[in-house]
């Protein structure tokens, strides 16, 4: 029976036929398969995102490196008006130029940590004593007046760390998959999976947020961790260390420590250390055995271009009637800073661009524009979408997608690390469904079943449904994305999955090129 | 029933009646367990073996700080002439005293390594290109003469990290321990499990020892590691660096680069990487990426003596008979060097440690006296115990134990990491598995159920069996043994089980003490 359907489609030009009863197009997506399984760029194109490109810490030198290749590469394979687009004055750059942290009394070991990116460094090579700080609130900060000068500064921690019972990488079983498939709405029962596919119950493992002993007072609002970093650097400091017993076996989950700003003060600095080192010291402390700590770090920031950017190519539709409308897909660019931002998110980067060369290579007349935008800002909230949405799409007085955005037929998004595509999130979107289950049995042999009625949030195309444009994640296997790569020094290139990044790309040119022939744009909300 | 015994048996001295039927003496078994659990000092033992003494390589300086913290604390409790025991000539100390690694160029990256123990360092910061070496034999390495001159090396790696599906730390199950004391012996089904009680079918994660290109020529012989790093050597290289997958995340598995002899010559450097850092240097180098690498190592060789040590002390029995008649514990002091050894074997010694001061503690009078050795060497080849056997117990014509070695009754080892216990290995003895059984019988609750035919190796035990002196290695679990501790940087204090350990120091005084006060001497094979 599909065979037949396979060869009777394969007479329509175009496909016109199936794009108006969502009936996939076998024939193309069989050459769509070809392509993305037997000729795959991916890890060529997310090698050169990664570990060529380095950090992509928003408008650092590795971002702009990495949007550069984005934008040469888009325009080599044919994309029209491909460029780096600004998106408004963002702020400073940053980047590591030297890190180097380790006890050397009583004995030498080397310590695992990062700076915080944005935050300042210790002015050369230091050698400093540790100090345990031990107050309540802001007021008690004034027990240590004197006492800080060319310390390290530890905050003493009150978790611990126990076995990983749980595997880090895994994959959604059948049941995980039937449970979203079968989630009705937003019920009491329910909330917990509306905003975030990776809370499924059972699935993955969510290690402990950790705690110290001031995080109850700064919950509470009686000490902040700026004004603790501002009497720091007041009384001399050297620097602050903090670590989180998520950032285990010499991974570290790291993020920015202070306000990026272009005329922001530089921050203090700010490292995290892997669990397993910070404990050591403040067991060292605590037992009151000298402890001297070598540092040198230096950062470094970029004031020369305050502008975010992201970037956007396209591959004109052919079909006069329909070529003003788009179909738009979309990752971030930008990464955090300790790793290369491998499963945050250059894995759905090179998926998204592996997307356009395969409809490019093949040289599909598409009825559509599609529209590939690579995000920057991502991290600091959604910013650089955000701020396209609300350039291009959005109706300032109603906040509602204007005339050009009433012209976006969908926006894709992928942003979940480099697990492989097992079925898309409706975001609530139930006129959706219909279509998307057509589009996605096809690939029932490749893992991918599930249309959930699952919000998910988090990424990009949230930018897109606030003004009622339909946006679209996938669902991807979590692998070690929780545990592991996600925000940590250990989202690297050898932790992405080419298999998963390979399907996920055939997938997904698949939905834009049903997207882009389709009659009807998708349907809104 | 239990408790009617328990009233009995406290009326009778030194339990001479219940050592003579085996039946376990449930009172003194329960000032045990009070004084372990409730009282223990198996922590605080612990950290001072790892984090105050630092990494114990054999003969280094942190092995000797702890070889002397033991002492002055067996001392303290009022063991019989504890002291540092010379079993004679071993070699060279060694000691981490800088090591910094990045990658400078294209852009700035941390790099998490390790030097091979008793490898010389950089002899300061050098800057450095990458080489990736592709020789297929020694003759081979002529096509690189003069172009290793200030380089530094890499081997052409084959192998890749595959997402890890296995929980680093398991437990036994029933189902494992089940098999274990059903085992028989040596048919070939069962022939995996002689040697290494991890091996248990289904239990842990056993990670690939990974490959590089040379690693056939290398097997085959054609090229030596060490011809290898001779010709880097006389080429003016700067390092050699090797990984492994086993090593990812952070975490890095490394041990000796070198001998150790006092009359060795130094060894080139040599550096293991974590996994994901040497990858994207190799990645670099195949893709013609100019890199460039930082580093500066530096390490120091101990020469002013070069004999191994043991730590030895005495509880005194008090039986006129039987005081001339030892039993004896041990666990091994010396460690690998890229952390502090905790699980490896820090824990083997804290617990026996914890179960001689609950054995003085409770002031308990012992017939026979117990020794405890706390080993040097071990790594290296058990060299310590071997050499404290045959100087103290081996004839050496018929290299059995000789009348010293008679009057060993047994010898009990604790070194398969942080895992609580759940029973023993007989070693092949069928004749104590009646003894064991019940001696192990009242610690069903604690998860000890498991007297096994099966013999277990890689430890301090082999030495006394070796001779026929009865001696035996408990079966503990893996936790996170063979995934993150064994030999890695992260043998850490935060990777030791309190809880575990306090079992574990429980059941060891119960069975010494059981092993004490028993008529006879635990059965021969």
């Amino acid at each position: 029976m599909k065979k037949i359907i396979l060869v009777t489609l394969a007479c329509i030009p175009f496909g016109y036929l199936v794009a108006q009863n969502d009936e996939p197009d076998l024939n193309m997506i069989q050459k769509i398969r070809q392509e993305g399984f037997n000729h795959s760029q991916v890890m060529d194109l997310a090698f050169y995102l990664t570990e060529v490109s380095g950090p992509r810490l928003n408008n650092s030198p590795g971002f702009r490196r990495a949007a550069n290749y984005t934008k040469n590469k888009l325009s080599e394979w044919g994309l029209t008006n491909a460029h780096l687009e600004p998106w408004g004055e963002w702020g400073k750059g940053w980047e590591l130029k030297r890190c180097y942290v380790a006890m050397s009394a009583p004995y030498y070991k080397p310590i695992i940590a990062f700076p915080k990116s944005w935050t300042a460094g210790t002015n050369g090579l230091q050698t400093a004593d540790i100090v345990l700080l031990s107050v309540g609130d802001a007021k008690d900060l004034e027990l240590y007046k004197g006492r800080l000068t060319g310390k390290v500064i530890l905050l003493p921690r009150i978790d611990s760390l126990e076995p990983a019972y749980v595997a880090d990488a895994s994959r959604y079983s059948e049941e995980d998959l039937k449970e979203m498939a079968d989630w009705k709405g937003d019920n009491e029962a329910n909330q917990s999976n509306k905003t975030d596919g990776h809370n499924i119950p059972g699935k993955g493992y969510t290690p402990s947020p950790g705690r110290h002993e001031l995080s109850g007072a700064m919950r509470k609002g009686a000490l902040t961790y700026s004004r603790l970093k501002q009497f720091a650097r007041e009384e001399g400091a050297v620097a602050i260390l903090s670590t989180n017993p998520r950032g285990r076996d010499g991974t570290l989950f790291v993020q920015g420590g202070g306000p990026w700003a272009g005329n922001a003060a530089e921050n203090f600095p700010d490292l995290m250390l892997a669990y397993e080192d910070y404990m050591m010291l403040q067991r060292m402390a605590q037992h009151h055995i000298p402890v001297k700590l070598e540092m040198d770090v230096k950062t470094q920031f970029q004031t020369n271009d305050l502008q975010g950017y992201n970037v956007i190519a396209e591959i004109k539709g052919t079909d006069p009637k329909l070529k003003q409308e788009l179909v738009m897909i979309g990752a971030h660019l930008d990464s955090w800073h300790a790793s290369v931002g491998a499963t945050d998110n250059a894995a759905g980067c090179a998926v998204m661009m592996e997307v356009v060369r395969i409809l490019k290579t093949l040289n599909i007349q598409l009825r559509r524009t599609i529209r590939i935008a690579l995000w920057g800002g991502e991290e600091q909230g959604l910013i650089g979408s955000k701020n396209y949405v609300r350039q291009h799409f959005m109706d300032t007085l109603t906040k509602r997608y204007n005339a050009a955005g009433d012209k976006v037929s969908v926006y894709f998004n992928l942003d979940n690390g480099t697990g492989k595509i097992r079925g898309l999130y409706l975001q609530g979107n139930m006129a959706a469904q219909p279509v998307f289950t057509k589009w996605l049995q096809p690939f029932k042999d490749l893992g991918a079943t599930t249309i959930t009625l699952q919000r998910t949030g988090g990424t990009d195309h949230l930018s897109f449904d606030a003004i009622g444009v339909p946006a679209f994640q996938f669902i991807q296997d979590d692998i070690e994305y929780d545990t592991r790569t996600h925000h940590s020094n250990m989202d690297s290139y050898d932790h992405l999955q080419p298999g998963d990044l390979k399907q996920a790309a055939v997938i997904i040119a698949s939905f834009v090129y049903q997207a882009a022939q389709r009659s009807e744009k998708i349907p809104r909300k």
